[in-house]
């Protein structure tokens, strides 16, 4: 069966994101630093509609993932648009061609009509909650996974009711000091097993196994 | 020129130690299941005076951190005896053989004589700041290295003043939820380079370099 899995860049201190996020700098002071290993990759740069870059372990690794990814679900808040009800002309942080190409998921308490963007993203909101979302990103991603693409808030809520079968992180040798965490307070229960370790100069990937 | 490094085990949520740590669990809530990993192993049960064990990829790189350290630097709290004026009866936590076998110099504020444990293994008591034991250190690993034992406070001290050269962290595939960071709120410009990696099936060794 097709997986329920996140990949994500975390400091060596366990931030995917650096302090204070704002409009400015949505990944917080220094976050832009955890995703230096992945902008000169032709995997990342196709994936953003740009031409050329590296081809190697860590694009293979980044290949690997979007290859397999059939639906994407996300936070209210890594779609953006405010906290109230919503401003319909907000259609996500990535313009008009977002990165995602497949199905995304954004898990709401606001109703709104889907939204297709151009290069094969279309963002369905889900109002009925976690569980409900994993279901229609299963249904729409056929055979390949089902990834969460943040935030973390979102991650830690599949990885805590049990549902999430694997993550990938990439650790970046950074550190931040303070921001948000990958990992809350009570995931304390979870086993976990190593499945892949891939080392470069410039980032670790390490994907563990969720044991149920 | 020998390195000032410090090897240590940590969770994936980036916590040497769990919540809570008293005398009863001085590694706190959790915290044995860092060193799962280590306490099988041929190399780290000889140096608890224990026999047999397994050899394998996790104990090449506990031997090769041994074999090239040539005196240890450890905090106040790890070497224990409480928070005021010595009681000279405190002989540390590890009985009377501890696993170091080398030259170990303690921060203190409190002075008292070095203190002589069988096999090879002498406290010596440091009141004059981390230069000071650094130089003691030196001078007393020869060719070989100085490894800073713990705690984090300690690491952290040699890290944010510039002498560390390297360290390796054991990632074990646990989370602790809360606990005792290995990393503070400043240590944001460290600039640090990946140096090695070793992977096996049941923690992650990562090695860095701080780069001057």
């Amino acid at each position: 069966m097709a997986q329920l899995r996140f990949d994500i860049s975390v400091s060596l201190d366990g931030f995917i994101a650096g302090p204070d996020p704002n409009t400015e700098q949505p990944l917080g002071a220094g976050g832009e630093r955890l995703h230096e290993w992945a902008y000169e990759l032709e995997a990342f740069r196709r994936m953003h509609g740009m031409a050329g870059g590296a081809v190697n372990r860590d694009s293979e690794v980044v290949e690997e993932s979007t290859g397999n990814t059939g639906a994407f679900i996300m936070g209210r808040r890594m779609f953006g648009g405010g906290e109230g009800s919503w401003d319909e002309s907000w259609r996500g942080w990535w313009g008009q061609d977002p990165p995602f190409h497949a199905p995304v998921f954004v898990l709401t308490h606001h109703p709104r009509e889907p939204l297709v963007m151009a290069g094969g993203t279309k963002f369905t909101f889900v109002t009925d909650g976690i569980e409900s979302a994993l279901a229609e990103a299963r249904s729409a991603a056929g055979d390949k996974d089902v990834a969460v693409a943040g935030g973390a808030d979102v991650a830690q809520q599949y990885l805590a009711a049990g549902l999430l079968d694997e993550f990938q992180i990439h650790v970046s040798p950074v550190l931040l000091g303070a921001g948000t965490r990958l990992f809350g307070d009570d995931a304390t229960d979870v086993q976990l097993e190593i499945e892949r370790v891939v080392e470069s100069s410039t980032v670790t990937h390490i994907r563990y196994r969720v044991v149920r």
